[in-house]
């Protein structure tokens, strides 16, 4: 099953993905019991939003072999999740918006999203494996020069449109045997196997729920292998098979 | 005025504190126009919950003279918020709990903390202090053996109690003109005037909102002049005058 989240008449609903529309649901698929209500939207005129606004939005950083050799960064030794705001949040076919004063690289990382979808605390890995809702697609954008200058990540991975989410969650795919193709106005600039993770989902979800509660909705964003550089005018598209093609166009401020 | 979030027969209800009684609401102030219920409740018997459950939860460190000088670090040149989780958040009265693993120093910081009340983007200085909603406590617990020895602040500031808040928010104080006291089972362990910061809160937003729009219900944590050590067994209190007392018990896991 496929679950968006949609603009209609001004409102966010949730919605139902099938064959070509967005069945309109009468409820939030992660947290209830959700019908369609029979209002259905063709997908090409559907204003899509972030799948779902997580409570908490965890992120990890370098868990890609050919990642972490690129950058000859020690591998992790442990999977320490990191954070991203949900200000940054933006949806599907929205424009990214390269801020006026950013210069250098400006780059896209396609990753795998995992959706929590129970109330979970010292989770085993067969539990971790159970308490996933489904799996989005996210672009973490990242101002570098930024990065390197500020003492925190606030606004070089969190200004406004810096997380495109979507479109949609996909409750029944194996995210770690999928491939994540990143393309820009249609040319292929990244390509790698989802699954080539140093720690897996359901690592980082057992050692985080050691010490913190994680909840319905909460997001997990896995990581990329390769970073590719975006320029104002482009369309940048991830697309994991098996979940779908999330696109951004890029503009500047 | 003062607001709070209670449990009341299992569920969160708004409220407002008045005359040693929670007065519910039938809505969220931040957001909409509450009225009294008519039920009330006095304020002895009251689940005080978190006064808020922010969409991003804001929070800032070396921001205190004292505290830059103390650890002899360089004071930071601008202000940049970095960020919490709400998996970590709990109520006034609600045990801080003390993870089996945690050894050394196990610390609080009483802060000031504003709550925003307005969606806004490259806001102005004094755009900033209007947007505030109203201002509350909050206590920025950290565990600093995993503060050094993690690559982020997941565990050692987010573990789950790590981060009181509460009881309410006042909206009517002037949150540079106040002092905290920070008790531990009645003695007096730190007292620093509130406004003796180096970047204020308005500072923090006009910078923020440079990048990032902050929305109704976030909350920008201010940091502390001092840390004081807890053990299991301890109560820990952080008064902020003006604003009231945030107290909770700390318990080991």
């Amino acid at each position: 099953m496929r679950y968006s989240r949609i603009q209609l008449r001004g409102r966010p609903v949730f919605a139902e993905v099938a064959d070509g529309l967005a069945h309109v649901l009468d409820a939030d698929p992660i947290t209830g019991r959700a019908g369609r209500t029979g209002e259905r939207v063709p997908l090409a005129g559907v204003d899509f939003l972030p799948p779902v606004i997580p409570g908490v939005f965890y992120a990890v950083g370098f868990n890609y072999r050919g990642h972490v050799e690129r950058h000859r960064a020690e591998a992790p030794a442990r999977p320490e999740v990191g954070y991203r705001a949900n200000n940054a949040l933006t949806g599907h076919r929205t424009p990214i918006v390269r801020p006026a004063g950013v210069s250098g690289r400006f780059e896209a990382e396609g990753e795998v999203v995992a959706v929590i979808g129970r109330t979970l605390k010292r989770a085993s890995y067969q539990e971790a494996q159970a308490s996933v809702f489904g799996w989005t697609i996210g672009n973490d954008v990242s101002a570098r020069e930024w990065q390197h200058a500020d003492r925190s990540f606030w606004r070089s991975k969190n200004s406004d449109t810096f997380k495109p989410m979507g479109p949609w969650i996909e409750t029944g795919v194996d995210p770690l045997a999928q491939t994540t193709t990143v393309r820009v106005d249609g040319g292929i600039r990244a390509g790698f196997a989802t699954g080539d993770m140093i720690f897996d989902p359901f690592d980082f979800i057992v050692e985080t729920t050691k010490y913190l509660t994680m909840h319905p909705g909460d997001v997990l964003w896995m990581g990329a292998d390769s970073t590719v550089q975006l320029e104002p005018g482009n369309v940048v598209e991830i697309e994991i098979s098996g979940i779908g093609t999330l696109s951004n166009p890029v503009v500047a401020e």
